[in-house]
């Protein structure tokens, strides 16, 4: 690893310059599912553009239907080629009173127990591990004037819309994506010492469920009893969804999800993942899933449904006697195994139609949905990718189902046949799509340490 | 009747001039549930004393523990005497989108029958019906120089807030409130032609629930399927209070609620209220209370149970993967005969926390409750009443009970030990407390000439 001590003393050397650098990315409000922040995504696409092609990269915009991606290139004729993937886009900030200080003015805090942390919306949630990749390239090109193999990064500005108009990006520029492995930091460590390698991820169908009974806002006392209230109408849907038992009640929801082989539930046993240490951080200590199963299985190998937003009637300040005209809800699936978003799609809409008063009307909107996936345990580049990371952290990484989807991983197996290995360095606690987003200090740091020992050994000079 | 001969044909006369009148009281946002609006609804207060002080009334501004409310003597020795009660503040505008002219710049409008129609917040509810009253005096002052019988008006601020204050107020005040009677113009007409008086009124409880579970909003990839999540316990809560023949669930509710007389619901039955006539102008068809019920029964004399609004996660444009920590929802009852409230709010508390997971935790709020009332049939004031209504329509009025509670009337009743006449001429699609809210111009007008025929009647000179 001697040859490798140069280019982590560099990372060591630079970090309060690195740290700059992303609080400078941080500081873009690059929101991409409200229209109203299009123009700061735009600005993340160009500040990336910048900042790659100062390191060298051969880079360019690319329009999609939705936000731009970014595409850099850096060819090393005869060396295995990455293709890295990341995201600029960050989620909503609201409810923006719970932020301690403004989402898009970063900050380091320390914690309770003297941990430093980057604070801002995105800090994890992907510009903090997007940054991790790129500070690790310019180490490499800083010290050893290239990089150890041929690198690609594709950056896009719509995953937390669903990744939109992406695919249809992906299948047009097949050629320019040519790569023998793709990499992708957006997921978790195990905890805060053991790294982790995510070798599946659940699947998502996301709906929009928009319940209309009367044609106008009705007083509840002249109405009331008499009129259907839509708010009703949504909520005996909701609670319908799910029976005494936490399973999901739509007709054939449970289709094509297979059980996890009993030595595979022997090891996650042994992983001591309790509700204490998971559930207890956020306040809660009751698992709320399917009874019977591990909390593990509840988040990794078992589909889920949430409903992820609702709003109906009056909600402002003190009474209102209203009875709504609509209501409406967000409700989204985590899908497992072979489950199909289409069909599921197809069952949802008829479970929600079939609940619905005969004098009343529903719109149900179907966003993007993808399947789950899952990796080759005996792929050779996922042996060295481990390597690396026990190297790193002095202890071997944990391979993981992990809860949330990447849609695009299934996009670039179909698209590309190529697999893509998932090594992420956020923490549980790092709040993500929450208000006071952080990401750890060391994450960001140990995570680019991390990255150019990655990069040695794919290239083969680990 | 020649004596009101030259008041009537006054109010005809001077109908633009009170149309002036009423458009500057319906510019003033005095929306009392909202704290912004505070300063406007002083200012309506400060707008109906000039007003009143201009009338030869004896007026003043008095504070309560909200809004003030004002107070307007005319008395008249030997006479018999009136209060009069209305108030000046109005429903929220929300969704303001809705409104096709600013709520607060009032209008006239010609409806698609030809019918001339004011179109403002508070057009019907309840300053229009308050300008009627008050028309009605100056048509009586201008022409006979002095009015009919004794006359107090109470004007208050808080009606849309549960009239937060005024018992308290009423209480200090009874001495000030001495009447005969108490008036009130708050309520509908039976149809376009027909007037009616409201001699029974269903009560209110009104509850908001706020469910925590996570102490934070969560990623639902990380933690769907073993957090908790707000939002299914609300819709659980709220599907929980119906059963499937529509009645309400909570233990003991229907205790209290007296079953209609045959030979009342016989003369229900023969007012032709369906759901065509009733539900068809709101765009529904199928009456959504307690099957086996009339539709009249199930606005007039049957407790209601609606969620007047619900609110959790995210509810912004596109897709938001998010379990939110907290949800909450506003639920209010309508009551009727001897219905608690205050057994009520705990029966509903006890029903809510009973369906609470261990991990999480809820807070009821409890806001201002009412007892319905109803009013002696043999009182004279009554058919005093309703032979000035039949003079001026040209059809007797209808009895009958209201859907909407009034919480003043029963404390009028408990305070004062004085019955209520409720006389209105609202129309059912009025909009009150939706956008697009209208009074129309013969519903001002006639209302207006009806008062002064009621008044007249009262003191003994109809």
């Amino acid at each position: 690893m001697a040859a490798l001590d140069p280019i982590l003393n560099d990372i060591d050397r630079d970090l309060d310059n690195a740290l700059e650098r992303l609080f400078a990315f941080l500081r873009i409000p690059s929101i991409s599912t409200d229209p109203a922040y299009a123009g700061d995504c735009r600005d993340a696409a160009r500040w990336l553009e910048g900042t790659l092609t100062a390191l060298g990269f051969e880079t360019t915009i690319s329009e999609t239907s939705l936000h731009p991606v970014v595409l850099a290139h850096a060819p090393k004729p005869g060396a295995p080629h990455v293709l890295f993937y990341g995201h600029y886009d960050v989620q909503p900030v609201d409810p923006l009173d719970l932020w301690e200080t403004p989402p898009f003015e970063p900050r380091l805090a320390t914690d309770a127990h003297g941990a430093r942390r980057i604070v801002a919306r995105g800090a994890s949630d992907d510009k903090g591990q997007v940054m991790t990749f790129i500070e690790a390239c310019r180490a490499w090109k800083a010290m050893a004037g290239e990089l150890p193999c041929g690198v690609t990064i594709l950056i896009e500005g719509a995953e937390e819309n669903g990744s939109q108009g992406l695919p249809e990006w992906v299948a047009r520029n097949r050629d320019a994506l040519a790569a023998d492995i793709v990499l992708v930091c957006d997921t978790s460590m195990w905890n805060r010492t053991t790294p982790a390698i995510t070798t599946s991820l659940r699947g998502l169908a996301y709906f929009e469920v928009k319940v209309t009974c009367a044609d106008r806002d009705l007083h509840s006392g002249f109405f009331g009893g008499a009129a259907r209230n839509p708010i009703h109408v949504l909520s005996r849907i909701v609670a319908d969804l799910h029976d005494a038992e936490g399973r999901v009640t739509l007709p054939g929801f449970y289709e094509g999800v297979r059980e996890t082989p009993p030595e595979v539930l022997e090891q996650w046993r042994g992983l001591a993942l309790t509700p204490e240490t998971f559930l207890g951080p956020i306040g809660l200590s009751e698992p709320a899933g399917e009874r019977g199963r591990m909390l593990i299985e509840m988040i990794q190998s078992r589909p889920a449904c949430d409903v992820n937003g609702i709003i109906g009637g009056y909600t402002g300040e003190g009474t209102k006697t209203v009875i709504a005209g609509q209501a409406s809800a967000k409700i989204s699936f985590r899908l497992v195994d072979d489950q199909d978003p289409e069909v599921l799609a197809r069952t949802f809409e008829a479970f929600v139609r079939a609940r619905i008063p005969a004098d009343c009307s529903v719109e149900v909107i179907c966003y993007k949905g993808s399947r789950a996936i899952s990796l080759p345990f005996d792929m050779p580049q996922l042996g060295a990718a481990k390597a690396a990371l026990e190297a790193e952290w002095g202890v071997a990484p944990v391979t993981v189902g992990a809860g949330g989807s990447i849609p695009i991983v299934g996009d670039f197996k179909r698209l590309l046949d190529r697999n893509t290995l998932l090594i992420g360095f956020g923490l549980d606690d790092d709040r993500i799509h929450a208000p006071n987003e952080k990401y750890d200090l060391a994450s960001f740091h140990k995570g680019t340490r991390s990255w150019a020992r990655i990069l040695a050994a794919l290239g083969g000079q680990g």
